[in-house]
């Protein structure tokens, strides 16, 4: 069996490396920008990260190909031009622990005016804040239930947050308001305090966080993105925060990364940038996953985390 | 029957509305700096935080002392000089929600590295640290187990977090290691990565965090005090820092607060200062509980949260 292993940002030795542990009787086949594997015998399997439409032409024969990460927008974006073999993303991999982290702190942070206090201690000044923000008036409203946004709404609920959420198809969670479609957006964003974006970008996502639906959270209202950079209008953001209608928010996405040195979010001292760190992809897990799933397939069983094309995601 | 009322920080009116309103028989009497009376009918109660020397005059005929937070250390200093009476702490009333708050903030903040991102983004430097720390390598120990410490042991260990315990008399939680004693508390500080105190101040627990305790912390451990300020021997500490030993800090509680301007933990960018707000007492529900309590007294039934004087806790 030959697995061809690729990714966009070149550290694929490592991958490379477990992957031969991980499946002794294979054959991983490292691809590299503008190599040839013609003369080859064909690949089994590839597992891939950020493709080129040049490795497009590797994949013909491929059984499989893998993701080596949750978001699969990066792949899907080919379209037509995809072989017509299922693509597999990385299930949960310790990444919604990660996420639940991050939405963790950054929601404490607003709501425990933490930035605030940091900046006051930069100035070496000490100055308790006005009361206490009510933990009843903070409700944390999840978009996307999927198999990160789900976690990360159960932890914030732990915490004792009230939390609602929405997705494509109804949900039932006991004890959460759960809003599904377009049609129960409003209502959801109406009575969300902290809006958290755990969405896949698919063409009904794009831009979906844009100036109408932005300014029908409440007034203060706090977002945070951790899925995707194009689901947000980012212009929109900003003049929503300059407005005071949005009180800031906690962005680990961007539609350019690394978010270009002029982009006016880095002047904008109510939004926190981090460099796209909210999950990591955790190597020794993933290749665990993926050759068990490789594992499967060669056995004729089935697998999970096979994405829908025509969802998209 | 009489209230007497007094908060050192002078913020006692709206503790007087309440408590006209949550105990409509009674006459509340705001006591003030050299205010005596004398002349008047005892109090039956007192209800008091930070309270002056002059005040204990006033306390003779007391039923019971009655604390506006869960600290007793600014009472119990004046010893011999304090009536007979039942002093009574104010129990959880809502500060441990708000101590695993913050607990959980800042070990996140340190363990996702979230300090060095901030500091990064306002350089406006995009960069993806190292690898992710392994939070199995993240023991969270903490100080105290009781009325807050529990909580907060308890928010940690459900956000993943490996825990361990320390106090005075032996604890049996199924699944956390604890430790009792001086004798256990080197073992108890050698296996902790983030140390947690949530100590009452007492004579035993004075400068407990000092340079011999501190070094037994292993390398790149991390410090959090929520309890009181003299608890920490805050020279040893920063030497610590400075050497290497301790990573860094985040303190809500200082020997003199505010925090004087030339202190040098203000300049000590691995030191995160607040203005000791990690739990601050909810008025509402301070005035329910001690209300109740007052008129469980006045019926002659038994009530928690008595100091035990010998302890000083
Ligand atoms: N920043 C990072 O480091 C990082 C790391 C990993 C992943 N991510 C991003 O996080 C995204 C979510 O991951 P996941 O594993 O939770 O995905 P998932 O399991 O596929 O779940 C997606 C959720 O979004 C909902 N959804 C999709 N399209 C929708 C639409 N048009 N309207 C309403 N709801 C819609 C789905 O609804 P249904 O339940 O009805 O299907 C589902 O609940 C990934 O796609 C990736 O882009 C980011
Ligand atoms: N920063 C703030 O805003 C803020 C707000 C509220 C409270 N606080 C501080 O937090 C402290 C703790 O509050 P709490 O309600 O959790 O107190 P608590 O219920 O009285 O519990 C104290 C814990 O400390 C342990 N302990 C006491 N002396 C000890 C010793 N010498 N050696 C080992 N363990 C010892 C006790 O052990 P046992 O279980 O064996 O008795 C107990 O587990 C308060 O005293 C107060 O100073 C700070």
């Amino acid at each position: 069996m030959r697995i061809l292993l690729y990714r966009g940002d070149g550290v694929i030795e490592p991958w490379a490396r477990d992957f031969a542990a991980a499946l002794p009787h294979a054959e991983t086949v490292v691809w590299r920008e503008n190599m040839s594997l013609a003369s080859q015998p064909p690949c089994d399997y590839a597992v891939v990260w950020a493709p080129t439409p040049q490795l497009l032409d590797q994949l013909a024969h491929v059984k499989a190909i893998f993701l080596m990460g949750a978001g699969v927008d990066a792949l899907l974006k080919f379209g037509d031009a995809l072989p017509h073999v299922p693509i597999v993303r990385l299930g949960d991999a310790g990444m919604a622990e990660q996420m639940a982290e991050y939405v963790a702190y950054a929601t404490l942070r607003y709501f425990r005016r933490f930035d605030d206090y940091e900046q006051q201690a930069r100035q070496g000044i000490w100055n308790p804040l006005e009361t206490r923000r009510r933990k009843a008036d903070f409700t944390v409203g999840v978009l996307g239930l999927g198999k990160l946004g789900m976690p990360v709404l159960r932890t914030l609920r732990q915490l004792g947050f009230p939390v609602r959420g929405w997705s494509r198809s109804p949900k039932d969670v006991p004890g959460v308001p759960c809003f599904a479609g377009m049609d129960e957006l409003g209502d959801f964003l109406s009575g969300t305090q902290v809006l958290v974006c755990m969405l896949p970008l698919t063409p009904e996502t794009t831009n979906l966080l844009d100036r109408a639906h932005l300014s029908q959270l409440p007034e203060g209202a706090y977002v945070i993105n951790v899925a995707r950079g194009a689901l947000l209008a980012e212009p929109d953001l900003l003049a929503l925060i300059r407005a005071g209608h949005i009180a800031g928010a906690t962005l680990d996405v961007f539609r350019n990364e690394p978010l270009p040195a002029p982009h006016p979010f880095w002047n904008e001292p109510r939004i926190t940038i981090t460099p796209h760190i909210s999950a990591l992809t955790l190597r020794e897990e993933a290749v665990r996953q993926i050759a068990a799933k490789i594992g499967k397939l060669e056995r004729g069983e089935a697998i999970d985390d096979i994405v829908d094309r025509a969802r998209g995601y």
